[in-house]
């Protein structure tokens, strides 16, 4: 009998946002077991679920190594695509909202040959926010039925784990480096503080256009080499703007 | 955004044996309930539990319809394939283990179009018996990583329920009409009534020969007017067998 069929997940992260409950965090923590993906983080963990989830009879090694943050930008800092998972299709949302399927699956494991991918999953109640999902080069939505698109956390984890577990990771069809989330965001900060300098951003605005930013950031899909490039001429921009303030 | 691409798994009947936690059997008729699968049945449900996942909070409308059965034959009596699923591949058994993936979903697909096909699940610490496995045509494992084969019974219903919904029913190759397993099982019954009488079963070997008899009628395939036809035979034969006892 042939064991797993391929994927090696170890460079796959599974970030549960402000999970609330023990049993999710566990039960998240066991699929992830069952199919070699070792790396857990939690942001915002309801801290009483976590812990209770640690101590958890039969508790997952892989529990004992999660760790936890703060926000998600720390999160997923040295990921190169970050993906969310949202149950509602129809979410009045700008961005690429793709179902699992093999060809998804493509997308992700192309990726994870050589740099790190993260998948996020939102809390039971809520999913992922706005916010969250700004952080998201695109959106992936298990295929459930009309009647009843909400599925459980640990339920979600282990349907897109299989998905990602069954064929061996992909070799990358051009041979690039994409940026890391962390390179990418210090974009998005320099351009929003050059932004608020010039007068763009309108008091009041902020946060719509800090999405706006990011979203534009990621949609370039920079190489690493280019994001940097990008990010001297940012700073150097935003530079001279604070000169001209004092 | 599209729905559900395809399957209707209407004719999928979803069988957990002896479960014992309630969480669990929520858990597996939510997903039921998220994949379009309507019809769960329960072999011995540990009572409580049963009584618990019914009443629980948002109890899936799935549970209020759920059957309850006492023996395993009862409950996939009107099921053309039997499908039972297991942890461990290397388990000594003659019956053929296959991954769960496209074509083994095929399989069952195909069966979906005009019959009923039930998936096994057994209880959440020891699985399916030996006894339960000879009721099966054959055997399903979700490929999982070696260093933790066991999944969550909720998980488990879950991916492959996913696996299933994802393509449309097949149409079946030939347009036969297989039989169901109550036949089948009045077949073994009678042969295992012959081979008592005729002296083939040696005193203490009823079980293991009970096993054989049943696998060895399940790898006949045969279809809905065959399996008369030899329903017919062995209930002569038995008839004959009887009068000569007298």
């Amino acid at each position: 009998m042939k064991s797993l069929p391929g994927s090696d997940l170890k460079n796959l992260v599974v970030v549960l946002v402000r999970p609330r409950n023990p049993l999710n965090i566990g039960a998240a923590a066991r699929a992830m077991s069952n199919f070699a993906c070792p790396t857990l983080r939690l942001v915002n963990p309801y801290k009483l679920a976590f812990r209770d989830a640690r101590s958890a009879v039969g508790g997952a090694k892989l529990l004992q190594t999660a760790e936890e943050f703060e926000s998600l930008p720390d999160a997923i800092s040295d990921c190169s695509l970050v993906v969310g998972t949202t149950a509602v299709g129809s979410r009045s949302l700008d961005q690429t909202v793709r179902f699992l399927d093999d060809s998804t699956g493509d997308l992700i494991r192309e990726r994870l040959q050589k740099q790190k991918a993260a998948l996020l999953f939102g809390s039971e109640k809520t999913g992922l926010s706005n916010k969250d999902f700004s952080y998201c080069q695109w959106l992936l939505k298990i295929p459930t039925s009309d009647q009843n698109i909400s599925m459980n956390l640990g339920q979600a984890v282990a349907v897109c784990l299989y998905e990602l577990a069954r064929k061996p990771i992909q070799q990358p069809e051009k041979d690039i480096t994409p940026a890391e989330a962390r390179e990418l965001e210090k974009i998005t900060s320099c351009l929003m503080d050059s932004l608020r300098l010039s007068g763009y951003v309108k008091p009041g605005t902020d946060e719509l256009f800090e999405k706006k930013a990011r979203q534009l950031i990621l949609r370039m899909e920079l190489e690493a080499y280019d994001a940097k490039l990008l990010l001297g001429m940012v700073r150097q921009i935003l530079w001279k703007l604070r000169q001209q303030k004092d």
